[in-house]
Order: structure tokens, then C-alpha cells, then sequence
């Protein structure tokens, strides 16, 4: 039992956080970490990734993510949860899984698809190249003391699209909405499937920078492809990541987001993209 | 009753495709139709369609879509299938919806997942633009004739990307993933979100163009993103829509292809994103 108790306390807070606990056959229990508090709930990356982990998790689950979308149906609630994780098909080589986040008194809060699949070693071709950015070692992390609690379970090296232009209102132009920055857990994780899928997450609303001020915003959906196995990722170990973020367009309350997250040897390891609600 | 039989045959290939008759509360019954036959089912993009019409028929469906994902366990049989619609959550000004399209005797073939809101006018911005492409009527139809049902309904005017590049064997080097394509319904229909849906999945496998050949090639998730309303659809009319798809990188048997839906007045109607399995 001691045993337990201190493994618990040297765990890293992101692997507490997605913590889950088998209740019954397709059933896991989760609890909300206020290590990862967002606005109005936990910081939507988490989340992902505890949709993600309920089939990491799961026994019948057979090779690796290939793709997931995540819905934000409605705020997560500060407490108790519970993922229902359904295994809707088995193929010979890819799987195809349905999840979904529920809390007693408020309901469905997410649901969630995912595709796994056992990669094979086959013709590859990057059709696109890391972009040039300054080492991270060269840049400052962006000050977070006393933000909000999720923004300092990570670290962010601006090389593009610093939050320092935004100021207390609109800016008269609309600015660019593309950034380039390379991020980490904090304190360091090596990475894996589930820390990279919140990682897809943690760039900030296009809109901040397109329209120079912080406005509510809400991911509404989130799809990320994973495009390496698992060895890869380990060989990441916790170092930072590249993640360059864009959006094309902000019409009628809601925008899209496109990430592309890069290991620093020039590895694609996914590409993500959400649809988010914004009040402007 | 003859009122019905003579529109039905008036109907477009399309919506004859797509048709769906509600069986019980969630609950439609539906029909492969060999007008848009693929090699090994019908074309994903209107079983995508057929999921997306599922919610919009619905008698509690509101507003209009801003996301779906759809995901293509299995192939779909020729024949009689089943739609399973559920109203996951409805809040003030979005809905999310579940759907499920299963046969008889070989299970679910397609999940579904779709975001729908009430859109409202807002600040707006286009942080993109449309590129500057020959205009439809100076390009020729691509020749189709003897080709799969599908590839003749739809008429494919390339700028960029043609596929006379690709030959028996794969190339030496790898092609660029880039096309740029006008795409419309053939024989014409006035575009909505159903056509829309379908002509997100109109553009080629990328691995053809970039090794240079025929693949075999099947898309295991589709996300899409509609970034208009319906007035704007409609006032497309029937007039081609511009396609500009590429890829990023192809690995371990999977690539991504992502997909900008454009009108030909500048208007982005739909960014699109699927993950493709390939064998090369």
C-alpha cells in the first residue's frame, strides 16, 4: 500500500489528471484536476486525452491512435466522471472506437470517435518541411505566474506570434493568426500519445491574435491524426515540440484552427484541427 | 402517388442517393445507389451525406451544420442500410448529434458525429484568399467515360494537379500532393449542405499524384467543417466550386489530405480533413 501512495506522489500532475479507474466492462471513473483548470472547466486538451486513455486502456484495444475527434458538448464540471468506451469494430489491422464523457447531474459533456490501427513500415514521404524557427534554448519562456492553472502545467517558447501584442482591446486591423511555438510539459514528461494529444491543444485562440484581445472562445470540436507509432514518440523523450498554428477564417461565430506539431529532429508527429466558438 | 413517383424520377441522382425514410423516433431506413458506385462500396462522400441528411431530416434537428466527422469502419454493401440517429446534447445555440449507418448482416459500417448551431452574424475575417486560378470555362472536363458510376456525376476542371500524370507505374521521385480542381454536380444541382458534404470528399487520393499511380487507398476518417450558412449555399446556385487539396506526409500506411471548398465569388464554404490508409 505504501507502495502505491508514494507512486501516486511521484506521479506526474498530466498522469494524474487523465487517471482513470475500471468500473465495470466499458466503464472507467475519472475525477477533474484543478492542475489543469481552465476557465469555465479543465483545460479541453486534458479531457482529450482521458478520452484518448479510456481506450489506451482498454483490453481489447490492438495498435495505436491514427485518428480521434473530441466534442465539447458542454463545460466539464469541477468532480466526478464517468467515460463510456465502446468498441464499435474490429478489423484486421485498424479498430474503431466510441467514447463518451457524462457527469450525474449535468449529463453528456463529451463525446468522442478514434480510429486505431497496426502501423506497418510502408513507402514514406514528408511532403512538407519543419519550418526554421530560433532553438528553443534561444527563447524565453512566456511568464505565467499566478494564470491559469493549466497554462503552467506547460511551457511556451515563442518564435512567432507572441501574446505580448495583445492589449485590453481590438486592435483596428486584424492581425495575423499564425504562431510558431515550441511547447512542454511542465515539469518535463517524455512524450507519448496522450500528452501529445493535449499538447495538439494548447495553442491559443486564433482569435487573440487575429483580433489583438482575449475574447471567449470554446473549442467546439477537435480532430487530431497521429502520423508516427509509438517508438517515435518515446524517442522524443520531454523534449519541446513545435507547434505551428493557423486559421483561415472567422465567419458567423466560429473559426477553425489548424496545428501542426513538430519534433525538433524534423519529425511530423500529428496534425490537428478544431472548429471554436468565439464571441467577438 | 403518381405526384410521387414522377418527382421521384425527376429527382436528382443525388438526392435519390441519399434518400432516406424514418422507420422509428431516431431510426431511417436507407439504400446504396449505383449512380455513385466506388470500387469496393458506394462513394464515401455521399454516405457521408446520406449521416449528414440523417440529422438534417431529423423533426428536432436546429440550426444548421459547423462540424461533422465521419468515420468508415467497414465497406459499405450494395443494398438496404440502417441509420441510427442520436441527440447527444442540445444547448441554447448548438446541438450534438451521434449517428450510426449498420447492415444487417455485416455490422456498423460508419460512425458519425456532427455539431450543429444557430449561426449569427458577427465581426468576420478571411485570414486567407482565394487563389487566383483559370476560370472554369476555360479549362476542359476531365474525360470520365467508362470510368466509375461515381466519377460521372460529378464534372472535375483542373488548374493544378491533373491526374494525365499519373501512369502504370510508380514515379521515381515523389509528385507534389497539390491540386487545385473546379468541381460541380453533373448533371447541375443547386449546392447545400448535402452536396457540400459530398464534395469534400471529391478529390483524389493524394499518394496518386505523389508516387505517380493508381493506389489502393481508402479514407478511414473525414472531418468537416462548414464555415457558411444556408443563404450562402444556395446563392452558389449550381456554379463549380474550386478544391484546392494537399497532403502533408504519408507514413506507416497513412497520410492526411486536407481539403478548402471555395465559390467562385471568394466565399469559403468548407475546409475539409481526412485521413487516408494507404497501400504502397
Amino acid at each position: 500500500m505504501t507502495e502505491t501512495v508514494s507512486a501516486d506522489r511521484l506521479a506526474h500532475p498530466f498522469d494524474r489528471a487523465i487517471a482513470l479507474h475500471l468500473m465495470e466492462d466499458g466503464v472507467f471513473a475519472g475525477r477533474t484536476s484543478d492542475d489543469y483548470w481552465n476557465f469555465t472547466g479543465p483545460f479541453g486538451g486534458v479531457t482529450a486525452a482521458t478520452l484518448l486513455q479510456s481506450v489506451m486502456t482498454h483490453p481489447r484495444r490492438a495498435g495505436t491512435p491514427v485518428a480521434i475527434t473530441v466534442n465539447f458538448c458542454a463545460p466539464v464540471a469541477r468532480g466526478d466522471f464517468r467515460i463510456g468506451v465502446r468498441e464499435v469494430r474490429s478489423n484486421r489491422s485498424t479498430q474503431h472506437w466510441s467514447m463518451e464523457l457524462s457527469q450525474s447531474d449535468t449529463g453528456i459533456a463529451a463525446t468522442a470517435t478514434a480510429a486505431f490501427a497496426q502501423r506497418r513500415e510502408t513507402w514514406s514521404h514528408l511532403a512538407t518541411r519543419m519550418p526554421q524557427v530560433p532553438a528553443p534554448e534561444t527563447l524565453a519562456p512566456l511568464p505565467l505566474q499566478g494564470m491559469m492553472a493549466w497554462l503552467q502545467r506547460y511551457e511556451f517558447r515563442f518564435a512567432n506570434g507572441h501574446p505580448h501584442r495583445l492589449s485590453a482591446t481590438p486592435s483596428a486591423e486584424p492581425g495575423s493568426a499564425f504562431s510558431q511555438v515550441w511547447v512542454n510539459d511542465k515539469p518535463g514528461r517524455p512524450l507519448d500519445f496522450l500528452s501529445l494529444m493535449a499538447l495538439c491543444d494548447t495553442s491559443f485562440g486564433r482569435i487573440f491574435l487575429v483580433r489583438g484581445t482575449m475574447l471567449p472562445i470554446g473549442t467546439v470540436s477537435m480532430t487530431t491524426y497521429f502520423h508516427v507509432g509509438a517508438d517515435d514518440l518515446a524517442a522524443n523523450g520531454d523534449a519541446p515540440l513545435l507547434a505551428v498554428a493557423d486559421a483561415k477564417i472567422f465567419n458567423t461565430g466560429y473559426s477553425d484552427q489548424v496545428v501542426d506539431l513538430w519534433a525538433r529532429d524534423g519529425r511530423l508527429l500529428a496534425t490537428s484541427h478544431q472548429i471554436v466558438y468565439f464571441r467577438a
